[in-house]
């Protein structure tokens, strides 16, 4: 893979550094697949921060919403935010709901049809991004953390466990810490993965916390008290339970009164920058 | 006026305080008008900063786009941020144009046909929102300032010369420094003020400088050096020229490689915020 396979959809200076859209033909999902790139000022290589958005969101949300390039260009950090699923197949029933298909690839590689082709999200965020970014950018890729919000949560925490070699931190806001145990992830997984519930075990983050667990990092998880998803599809109790199992150092802070929104995240990100910043210092 | 005049649309957490977006029937503009609102933590009352946005924008692009909660939070700043223009009076040609009708009020009252009725944000910057602001939020509207981008740095640098009273600071991004000379300006006061240019001076950053200035207070500005209406339509030049005429004190910053978006407002938000909180606590 060459940095010529990469069309820049757009570059703006921001804080020094560089705000970046690109697009690209992707092995991975079969289609033009977009991704964001904010990458400080200076020669680097910079270590990385992936971001994974959540449902409904695009390559763009967490770069125009959460307020980060401030922080990690005070860090000398470059984030990475890639799309939430494949988009333009015309895959059956890809656009009927908010939470399934289109926006919402749950960073896994489904086996089902019609979405097996397509719906490739854990190669593509685990390997085809990371070897287009090393490839195109002053990335140092043995620096790697990885974060996201609500189903990008869910991502973070899964991917960092079935992936352990590539991630040196990890963090996640309001993630949907047992898919397996709620609405969101029972239709993702079921479309996605079929009806073996045995196979959705691989891809939640409190049933791969006991199999493959602990990591031997800090993981940090910011939560609102009056987010609206938080009892039914969130459930960051079961995240707290199967860490203190396993003896995964988690710090999972519940913040009063804030939502599922880019507020909340807006407001916290300055810490989460600086936890995936210490920990590529260390 | 009195607070249930309006509704709440939105209103969450944010650095402590709250976001909020509000609607309510608008006697200047003879329909409905939303604004959105960022208060502190706290009791209040606080000083308050109006960001007037540019061409295209809504009362939520500032909000979501400059990242300048953070520091109004620190500051114990309000920010209240109209929309661009009236909406939905299906007026013949409101929505030919992205720079004028819909979403291109410029801040001023319209006087021709057909958008004397509804096109009156000048009124509704100075006079209404001030009087609702300070009927349903704890602001204290003897300390305001205002500031905004492009078509909105033309409003704040307009207003605050022909409503000497009412600000105590003054900032702008990328302003349209002088309308009578560009032609966005051009097209939006001869559609809204006719053809008569005599009555354009009026509603002229420079212009009005050199009839009504100087202000008292320091005028801070940032300008991108790649932005891509520099030349054509914002002309910071001709503000300083006339600045440097009349005596008033101008802080015009061209800022190397930066452009004219959102960006670049993220890179300079925090000065402006800072500039702000100084005039409200002189």
């Amino acid at each position: 893979m060459t940095a010529t396979a990469l069309t820049a959809v757009s570059e703006q200076k921001c804080f020094g550094g560089t705000m970046g859209v690109y697009s690209h033909a992707s092995t991975s999902t079969g289609g033009t697949m977009r991704f964001s790139v904010f990458r400080p000022q200076g020669e680097g290589p910079f270590p990385v921060l992936t971001w994974l958005a959540g449902l409904t969101c695009t390559e763009e949300t967490f770069m125009i919403k959460a307020g980060a390039q401030r922080f990690a260009a005070r860090e000398g950090l470059m984030l990475v935010a890639p799309d939430t699923s494949p988009r333009g197949h015309d895959v059956p029933g890809e656009a009927e709901s908010w939470d399934f298909g289109v926006g919402a690839g749950f960073y896994l590689d489904a086996t089902e049809e019609p979405w097996a082709r397509h719906w490739r999200m854990e190669s593509y965020v685990t390997q085809e991004l990371p070897a287009l970014v090393e490839a195109s950018f002053p990335a140092d890729m043995s620096r790697q953390g990885i974060s996201g919000h609500s189903m990008g949560g869910h991502g973070a925490l899964t991917l960092a466990l079935r992936h352990k070699e590539r991630w040196r931190s990890v963090s996640a806001f309001a993630p949907i810490s047992a898919p397996t145990q709620c609405p969101w992830g029972e239709k993702a997984f079921s479309g996605y993965l079929g009806q073996d519930r045995s196979r959705w075990a691989e891809h939640d983050a409190c049933e791969l916390l006991r199999s493959r667990g602990p990591l031997p990092c800090e993981i940090l998880v910011d939560q609102g008290t009056a987010d609206q998803f938080l009892e039914r599809e969130l459930k960051p109790g079961l995240l707290e339970e199967a860490a203190r199992e396993v003896g995964q150092r988690l710090t999972l802070r519940r913040q009063e009164g804030y939502d599922h929104s880019y507020w909340f995240i807006q407001t916290f990100i300055e810490h989460h920058i600086a936890h995936h910043a210490q920990a590529m210092r260390g």
